[in-house]
């Protein structure tokens, strides 16, 4: 037997979260790291996951209407240059091309950190009247933000994988209306494929998208008590259309700017989905969204092997026609060593079938997440299987939307802020007066951000946690990746 | 009305090929031209083609036991120099990043033109075992090759969207058969999505792959009588995995080396596919890989408009269930001009309906390959429009099939080989003596290389074209794009 390589996480997660992020994400096979900093190598169930989060938002996304392209990974440099708080924000991080074999390029190009500009280009081109109003872009690609922030795999990779929605409309109103359904789209493929719950909320000037006139995102909170960007929507305004020239005839032959928005889902939801639901075992990946839903492990001795494969292969045959299936007939391997990697590797249910299984025309379910065992019936399988499945599905968002309300508290002073900050980290939901100043004052001397302006909130009182004066605004702070 | 900025396209393609593939793919909003040289837009309809041959190709890689997986874009000068023939291969087309920020970089980074490099840099650290192995993993992402010569949207463009298939063996044996599948799920799918044939064969030492130990690919052949090469898979031998240090314990507990194989398939097959069945009113795209299969076109006056539109509403929501369907009721065009507009864009299948197509409880079916309108009962139009798709497919096919076998020319000796290149074009089939030497000879003297080394081709002479030596094999020659 080759039992000797079992890998396992050794850290805990309660007690050291990073070692474990880590270890749970490279020793499954998750990922690797490569030979460039800062970018990591998706292995398959990683690029899998991504790959049915991708399917699930495309196809809400055509059902609203919006539709597919794909534009040059390359930027010339003027172009990055037209609208300048993007580019302030930008600027920074981007790599750029300036050789091509052994000849040095006339203009420099950037590899794109987003593709406002180079679309935009484009679109100013296109747009000539309000018949060709609205136009809704997507595109499913990979960009480059070279930070030099410490790179953590998937929440803070200088590459990362991401959709990246550009749309132009006639009326601002139309403009505004689309957030509601894009980050809709958002929530829903969070909750019912991720299993992951958020949080909406407006992102204050200070935190909002370099180029936007008002960023809507949904936040969440990983187990170390710190705050994570997910999805986002931002309203533009006419400020690229402006520095763009994209205008239109209106239905009263009048030239308009068009009006803007933007929206992204990133590979960085497979570290908060990591991250939420491992444990101490291993990954857990949702069903919804597992590269390999079933894994079918045959119990043997060497005298009703062939036996035990046989009946194992045909539930295989059946199982695989529904679900994302292995069977893991590896002869050199004990099951004990099966379970474990297939634990660390977070599938979602392994099957066992061993003789008085077969004689019982039963086969024994174990779900990943609790460990809970059933006898089903061989004649059920197919439905006991998808029934679990979707438990194991509503417990888990369950579960993570417990672990994150159990996570927000209310401080209406400084004094409870730090006492919660310091005992409970998390979010930290208070009224706000809107100043920016406020905002910068509590950042210095707490090291939070605001999050967002959330929704929907428990109350809170009147006057601005920081300066006294009346609240305008409700706040979510926390320290944040 | 707003028919004034009616499009078309004036070239001829039997008159005048590249001018009307430029314009046909353009004036059709298939692509646009971008800020960068040599990089084009995908605009929706391409795109969408593109994802429909993915998804067709992938479901194929997967049930074979392909994997997906992702790698970083940028790639170590220092890993691109480890497998000589491969980086003389690439090198002179290799956009170089030097700069993040303001920062140089210590290294230079290359923007992967392939992912050889980086993905066997990784497989040298995963591959230890018999075990290991196979080892399959694909990549769906974009490269980029900086090339000089004059870049054509499709059929040579700077930056491409492809699948690359990377795997390692454990025997040869495996490395070799896995070229008939990967073979023949291209096949297939330029067949039954496409509806393309194609010639495979062995590419003669001299246009093998770089890196490679044996070509194979699929040929096309253009309407101007230029061949084109479209998928390809690379018997690697032991180069990379010799290079790369990929080594493995047998089950001997020998020491081995991997043996490799890669494979792809690119978006120069949109334009392949534009260029065979297109004709002089626009795109016609095949119609399983139809972005939009169907527009629907109500044809009203201003007293019948509601009735009319209500009834084509209707026959709208029953066939999006089944297919990517449209309905064209903008009231600004008349039917010409949308006539017009879809016949441009390539989609597979218009419906006409007016009053008196209802009071019939009919409605009229217009193929885009031939014009050929069918009258069909609304109570059948589902099953009408499903048999009619595909008889167009198959037409499609055999039309392009038809097509190709007539630009197939045997020469056995270079008098013959003269005059067919001269008064036909095409692919000439002919004996050779397997010399490097003949084949340049030819080339310098045509201007014509060698495709492949067919497969299936007819009965040739003895004795090879040029040398007139014994002849070993047998060759396809052409000017190839």
């Amino acid at each position: 037997m080759a039992d000797d390589k079992v890998l396992r996480v050794e850290a805990k997660k309660s007690e050291n979260f990073s070692d474990w992020y880590v270890q749970v994400i490279t020793r499954s096979g998750f990922i690797d790291y490569s030979d460039v900093s800062g970018c990591i190598v998706f292995k398959p169930h990683a690029y899998g996951t991504w790959q049915l989060i991708t399917e699930a938002v495309d196809r809400a996304f055509k059902k609203d209407g919006v539709e597919n392209s794909y534009f040059p990974m390359l930027i010339p440099e003027k172009l990055l240059q037209k609208e300048q708080d993007h580019l302030k924000g930008f600027i920074p991080e981007v790599a750029w091309v300036t050789h091509t074999g052994n000849t040095e390029l006339d203009q420099k190009l950037a590899i794109r950190p987003t593709s406002e500009t180079i679309m935009y280009s484009s679109y100013s081109k296109w747009i000539r009247s309000w018949r060709d109003l609205p136009l809704r872009y997507n595109q499913w690609n990979s960009v480059l933000r070279w930070e030099f922030k410490h790179p953590t795999p998937f929440i803070r990779s200088r590459e990362f994988l991401w959709n990246e929605g550009h749309s132009a409309f006639a009326t601002k109103e139309e403009a505004i209306a689309e957030r509601e359904r894009i980050i809709g789209i958002y929530l829903d493929t969070l909750q019912n494929y991720l299993a992951l719950p958020g949080i909406v909320g407006r992102k204050s000037d200070t935190e909002k998208f370099a180029g936007a006139v008002e960023t809507y995102s949904i936040e969440h909170i990983m187990p170390d008590g710190w705050a994570i960007q997910g999805p986002d929507h931002h309203f533009d305004g006419q400020n690229f259309s402006k520095a763009f020239d994209i205008k239109f005839l209106d239905k009263n032959e009048k030239t308009e700017y068009a009006w803007q928005t933007t929206y992204a889902i990133t590979t960085r939801m497979l570290g908060i989905m990591v991250a939420t639901h491992g444990d101490d075992k291993g990954l857990v990946i949702p069903p919804k969204v597992a590269y390999i839903q079933i894994v079918i492990v045959p119990i043997y001795r060497k005298d009703n092997q062939e036996l035990v494969n046989k009946h194992a292969s045909k539930l295989y045959e059946e199982l695989r026609e529904k679900f994302r299936t292995r069977i893991d007939d590896r002869s050199e391997y004990s099951p004990g060593f099966k379970f474990n990697e297939w634990e660390l590797k977070g599938v979602p249910m392994r099957i066992e079938i061993g003789e008085k299984d077969i004689a019982a025309n039963s086969v024994v379910l174990v779900r990943r997440d609790t460990g809970e065992k059933m006898q089903v019936k061989v004649a059920d399988l197919s439905k006991s299987v998808e029934s679990a499945l979707e438990r194991m599905h509503a417990d888990m968002y369950k579960k993570a939307k417990e672990s994150m309300a159990s996570m927000i508290h209310v401080a209406n002073n400084m004094e409870e802020f730090k006492k919660v900050l310091n005992e409970k980290g998390g979010i930290i939901t208070s009224p706000w007066c809107g100043d920016a100043a406020c905002e910068l004052k509590i950042k210095e001397e707490n090291g939070t951000k605001i999050t967002n302006l959330p929704v929907e909130h428990p109350t809170v009182g009147d006057r601005c946690i920081y300066c006294g004066k009346e609240a305008r605004l409700v706040a979510n702070f926390a320290r944040s990746y």
